[in-house]
């Protein structure tokens, strides 16, 4: 046994003793990371691996003009919301100039979690009602009630589902009833939303609203067909509901064409929430509303969060931002995402495993099927191909409510040479599960 | 108008327009400030305040070891609970070293709020039962089922009280029905538990567990009656519920005496939950369990925090916890809480205002009242003493369901001149307030 190895067992054996065994470690033979930088980690041995997938340090992996405006703002004041700080202001001006009218009031948390949570709030206390639609296959947060929305993880979970729930099909034009080759694709998925209210509204209850990802991405990586969301929100307003669009996994240009994923959609939400890559690795959630909502809110109850929205949380989340602007991050993504799509799409016909190859700059997924006529779920096959390449030094996860699709979403810095070598190791990977 | 006046104006106009009114100011003329060293915090125009009630703070503003050690971290690697890492490990390692057995699984993350959710999910998991039993006057966090269960915040707010919610009077020996000369008060106010038990069998339900901050910070600064978690955990286990300390106000030798609150009862709890100071502002939670609940939670469902655990987080609560040993804040806190409980104490006897000094370290509170007979809330004289004392450099808060109680909570380098200070400038607050 190698000095290595040793010192992974004695860090298993540690893990094992004090941490709860439901939070899980990511491949068959777990990595050992000790350094990050951009879009590259490295292993105790010095191993770089190519980051194809961590979509949280969405500027790089310890930025250097992140970890100096942190460590800047940590030296001089960390504190809270209830006295006034200039880094509080400027944050929210230069977060709502990224996004469309009438999204101007902002809130702060720590994490996408309590964005969704807040979210919600704001929705219910709008609405006066709780009757929610969401996404099969979504997944919005860790809290109880975040769990009961999430059809992703948990099917009810600890307390059953709450009858304020409702389920409708996941817009997936591969998988799903209605398939890409269909141009009313979009509005036959928003029907079953239609049939919810009808059903809501004959057993007089009132709609709360609608919660979506803008692109479901534990769902599969899905970008949703044309027209979709806007024939939703058309309902889903009609009926006096809220619309909540969660931007956690698709925000600050992913999408390469897109800022937000919303965008793609052609709609405007009444909610906006955000997470993981705003903070790049800091802990920092936030939701964005229309004035309308946050008036309601306001009902003499403050709401207050220790550490949302601090001096250091603004500070970095506004860095994360100039940086994104800065360095046009979103045309590298268009770019670099374009070039990358078609190297995956390169592979298509010589591996019948894919399935599909799919997404928008660096939001990709490639879904492995063991039938191209009956679409069998190659799961097993994903979970080799992932761990294949981790071995040879390129980590992408996978995704999906089979665990069958590739889930391809780097640190925005990824190159075209990182894309090349990524679509090679893929390439290899997929050649020896044709061989096994 | 002066130029701080007018920047302060500028920030106030760009708050309005952008931060949800939700999020209220501290104090009639709120602070705007720009610097904070350990326990001093300064203005726009370089004035100092003495910190009299940031616990967030917990070791101290901009603490420069905590700011080093995140510092270092930021610019080596942040990365999540997925990967092997020793900070992980070495953190739970420093935390559980300081909890009794059989507290030893660890879950970590971003915020009190989150915590209390996860410690919820565990409770609900490990009975199979989802009623609950929590004080009246709590508060546990800003979320739709933490709102549930913080009568404090929010009588129901946007969904009703659910029916699973119990609430029990607050064990408050100076205002509620059994008072500091009773010795057997604690075992007194342990009894509606017991009721609420019966009246659960009665109905054929099971019984998920209590909550209790271990001492209510926002119920008005108190610390139980000798008995009272030790009564009522002996009832709650034997209707096979959970006990959970809600440890956020007052962890980490807060209390001089003891480490955590629930020390001060002599009990060990099930679910310890941590949260405001383990990370000095930087956001972290966190939930220690016993093996035997983790086991119950680890059902094949992964729990993931995408930014709990993650390598920088557990650096700072590393560094926390090793600055509030290594400079013996606890002793400190004992020493020179006595001082300021004794130098509070001394001022009873010249306002009739002051109904009750109590607390223990530094967690204290002083409750103000119109009538020391009839115990009338003085809320109004509460919030102008606090206001002139930030008017003359100190800065406490006020709290309790009725807001008469000033709360007296400082970062822990708080030293005895400071405490001399804050006794001088409430005495002078307290003498203004019988003139005018």
């Amino acid at each position: 046994m190698s000095v290595n190895e040793d010192s992974t067992g004695v860090l298993l054996a540690a893990r094992r003793r004090l941490i709860s065994p439901s939070l899980t470690l990511s491949y068959r033979q777990p990595l050992h990371i000790v350094r990050g930088t951009m879009q590259y980690l490295f292993d105790q041995t010095g191993r770089r691996y190519l980051d194809g997938y961590n979509n949280v340090p969405h500027v790089g992996h310890c930025h250097p003009e992140v970890v100096s405006a942190a460590t800047k703002q940590m030296a001089l004041l960390n504190t809270n919301t209830r006295y006034l700080h200039e880094t509080l202001e400027q944050y929210a001006e230069s977060l709502t100039s990224t996004l469309p009218e009438p999204l101007r009031m902002c809130f702060f948390v720590n994490s996408g979690s309590e964005a969704n949570e807040l979210a919600l709030r704001l929705a219910r206390v709008h609405t006066q009602s709780t009757d929610l639609i969401v996404l099969n296959g979504a997944y919005h947060g860790n809290t109880t009630t975040l769990t009961h929305i999430s059809p992703y993880k948990a099917d009810g979970l600890e307390s059953g589902r709450p009858s304020w729930v409702h389920i409708v099909a996941l817009p997936d034009v591969y998988r799903g009833e209605h398939k890409s080759d269909d141009p009313r694709a979009g509005e036959k998925y928003a029907q079953p939303v239609g049939e919810c209210i009808a059903q809501l509204e004959s057993q007089r209850k009132g709609l709360c609203g609608y919660i979506a990802e803008s692109c479901p991405s534990v769902g599969g990586q899905l970008l949703f067909p044309e027209g979709y969301l806007a024939a939703v929100y058309a309902k889903v307003r009609g009926a006096g509901g809220v619309c909540i669009a969660d931007e956690v996994q698709t925000a600050y240009g992913r999408l390469g064409e897109y800022f937000y994923g919303f965008e793609q959609q052609r709609v405007v939400p009444d909610i906006v929430v955000l997470g993981k890559p705003i903070g790049n690795g800091y802990p920092i959630g936030a939701v964005v509303t229309t004035a309308e909502i946050a008036r309601s809110f306001d009902n003499g109850q403050e709401f207050f969060s220790t550490f949302g929205g601090s001096t250091v949380s603004c500070t970095v989340g506004a860095a994360v931002l100039e940086i994104v602007n800065q360095d046009r991050l979103q045309t590298h993504a268009k770019k670099v995402g374009s070039h990358l799509l078609a190297g995956l799409r390169s592979l298509i016909d010589r591996y019948s495993l894919i399935g599909d190859v799919r997404g928008s700059g660096f939001f990709l997924g490639v879904e492995l099927v063991r039938n191209r006529d009956t679409l069998e779920p190659a799961a097993q096959e994903a979970t080799d191909v992932v761990n294949r390449m981790r071995d040879t030094g390129v980590l992408i996860g996978t995704d999906g409510p089979f665990h069958n699709v590739l889930k391809i979403r780097p640190p925005m810095p990824f190159n075209a040479e990182d894309a090349d070598a990524l679509v090679t190791c893929l390439d290899d990977a997929l050649a020896r599960s044709e061989i096994s």
